[in-house]
């Protein structure tokens, strides 16, 4: 690596928990980020809300006053922890017009306008980038980007929220109700005490369209993406996976239609226990890619935490000064595919129906009709319990949500069934 | 992306599987690459051994004359798919002085001779890429280099070899001796005629060799792994593992040490089923890091084949065609940390340790005494079977390699003992 006498200084708006994990990596690893980038980095200032707390950041380089960072001329790069849409987006718009490079872990101002991040970066020819917007601490984004970029990706199926994956994983392997688990969760840390952004899968969401604008080189925002949540898994849906050797996950999907459309979504599926999907436990985080040429790929790690978010920071800042340093930028975001969102009732997937029946004779067939009816195709049927407990569980081939839809909703109506206690989509392998 | 009339011709050695998946991507995702880099990229000539053979590849383009084609000034980047020491070095190095970028698959060249390949492209300004080296299609090498780059890792394990990651999850999964299922391993393809590479894990320690040294920044040689094959693995030990709910698998291993030095090594390794290695079946390639920052990271995939290969080897070529247009290279490969390399008799593990015994009372007692002589603290002990079947499996807290050494060069003169059966290395969780 060459020696050289290159400072550049850094402005750190955000002085939480990953802020100050950033702001102890960057001076603890300052000699190998030295030797490694040919660069000396300072942080010099850190914007954060208030004075008064006490934090491990020296007193003389924090600010309230996030503006004079992005502001200061003596700033080359500034690091985005603030998160929400403002005012972390003018502040970063700032920062590029004034020929700063960002870095950002702000997954909801990306997927909302990543778009207009972008272009201003291009046009000022500097850098925006946000490993650690997904999937914390995984290298994800970059190899997405550029190790595959000579290849074409066809489905990006991801676990990319921890708080749900650790409800999940307590439910399966304890067999306790959503709302037991969730309370657990909340005194464990591992939800807030306002879960929504989690079990409704928002988080997912903004994950989700991040990962597909990256992977089909379109433009998808988090309006694009069709949204389910957690809470309405039971232990008896569970049970029921189970029962097939499958485990349910929140996942957060992107794939290439036939069409060349793509479907962008996120929701509880059953997986087959031995996809390496299933074995992605607690708040870890994975994402599975399938490519033409490369096949299946997956990437695994913890998706939060300050040190583990830290840790992608401080690779984009790597990557950055690089960058800088060499005169040059990293490989731009583009929309080239220019590719549609197909709408939810366009795409196809297995279903899991768990219905609660009359247990009479003839049920069975009348519900099969149901789904003939709508060319809605029978995989498997499971029958369970008797009397006002009998249960009906039917796994769907390939249908259209529109399709699914259709039957549900006669199903719904039928005098027979008591409920159509859930449905829930499948992907992988053969039930 | 801006659009641009700059060309980039490329040149590849090698026409066999990997080289013709190659040609034939790089020919149908033309538009894609060129969007994604903004140069037009033609592969215009490719060195073949011989020119009788039937390719995919059109003849007009084939030569058999690869020093040619690094000679040749029209073309800017070779992609070596030859393989093995000679003519691979002497025609890379003549590329590179020449001012071309050179992509390479070259594992035994890597590992043999990578720091001369990376000072010779450094001293000329030019690139060379290998990520198609290790573990095949997985984006693993840059993101080590450039994504976990401010982040300190302290163990790298891999399961980088298909074919005795086949054997293995075959013997474990069906039971069968390692014979059997060598046998079919060469029916299906999976193994070669002669499997010498694969099973004595040469070719896994040339791998653990170029993991070192991108991991810990310093210069690992092939000289430098310590090696062990899965040949003396019996249906014995890996029932023996099952009792233990762990899966045996050939790891190689790259770790810090505590006074700064590295253990690089290849051998087969008791871990625990709940590892997320555990779960990586049949050819599949993982690798999984462990960071100060980012904690536990896995990466995941095909490890060979020719597309798998290629997809590897085309996101290379995109790297390098960006780093040609914007007249820069990538990071430079370093070792400036400069760490030793310690014998394997300074690392330290858990070891499994299996002993054929006399049913006799004090047999237990007598050798505990053995391993307590040489300070090796027992963690469990398994006894099972009767009379000449009698065995005794016991399952040591950490130890150096010396101190087992000498506790089973001890216990083999022992009279109780008939047999030292196996001696295996256990890694991760408690047993």
């Amino acid at each position: 690596m060459p020696s050289s006498n290159l400072t550049m200084n850094v402005g750190l708006l955000g002085g939480g928990v990953v802020g100050a994990s950033v702001y102890r990596l960057a001076n603890s690893q300052a000699a190998d980020l030295a030797a490694r980038t040919g660069v000396k980095l300072a942080v010099t200032r850190v914007a954060v809300r208030s004075l008064d707390k006490a934090r491990d950041i020296p007193a003389e380089v924090l600010t309230t006053d996030a503006q004079s960072i992005v502001d200061d001329p003596s700033i080359d790069i500034v690091i985005e922890l603030i998160g929400g849409i403002e005012p972390a987006r003018s502040l970063i718009l700032s920062a590029l017009k004034s020929g700063k490079s960002v870095i950002t872990a702000n997954k909801a101002l990306l997927a909302e306008d990543g778009p207009t991040l972008f272009k201003v970066a291009r046009d000022n020819g500097v850098d925006i980038y946000y490993e650690a917007s997904v999937a914390g601490a995984i290298p994800l984004l970059r190899p997405i980007r550029e190790s595959l970029a000579g290849d074409q990706i066809t489905r990006v199926m991801g676990i990319v929220n921890g708080t749900t994956n650790f409800i999940l994983t307590k439910m399966d392997e304890e067999g306790s109700s959503f709302e037991t688990v969730l309370a657990e969760a909340q005194a464990l840390g591992y939800a807030e005490a306002d879960p929504t952004a989690d079990i409704e899968a928002f988080d997912a969401a903004a994950k989700a369209a991040i990962l597909a604008s990256l992977a089909f080189h379109s433009r998808v925002t988090v309006d694009d993406v069709s949204r389910e949540g957690i809470t309405q898994i039971s232990a008896a849906d569970i049970a029921s996976a189970h029962a097939m050797n499958h485990v349910i996950k929140l996942l957060a999907i992107a794939e290439l239609l036939p069409d060349n459309r793509l479907a962008v979504r996120v929701h509880p599926t059953l997986i087959p226990r031995s996809h390496p999907l299933a074995a992605v436990r607690d708040a870890f985080n994975a994402v599975f890619v399938e490519a033409s040429a490369a096949g299946e790929v997956m990437f695994y790690g913890r998706g939060a935490g300050g040190l583990p978010t830290a840790s992608a920071v401080l690779g984009d800042l790597v990557a950055v000064v690089r960058n800088r340093a060499a005169h040059t930028t990293g490989s731009q975001e583009s929309a080239y595919a220019e590719r549609l969102v197909a709408p939810l009732s366009d795409t196809s997937t297995r279903y899991h129906v768990r219905l609660e029946v009359s247990d009479r004779s003839g049920v069975l067939a009348a519900v099969a009709q149901i789904f003939a009816k709508h060319a809605v195709s029978i995989q498997t049927v499971r029958q369970s319990g008797r009397g006002d407990d009998a249960e009906l569980v039917i796994v769907s081939h390939l249908a259209s949500e529109a399709d699914l839809a259709a039957t549900v909703a006669d199903l719904r109506s039928m005098e027979v069934v008591r409920d159509v206690a859930s449905v829930l989509r499948v992907i992988g392998g053969a039930v």
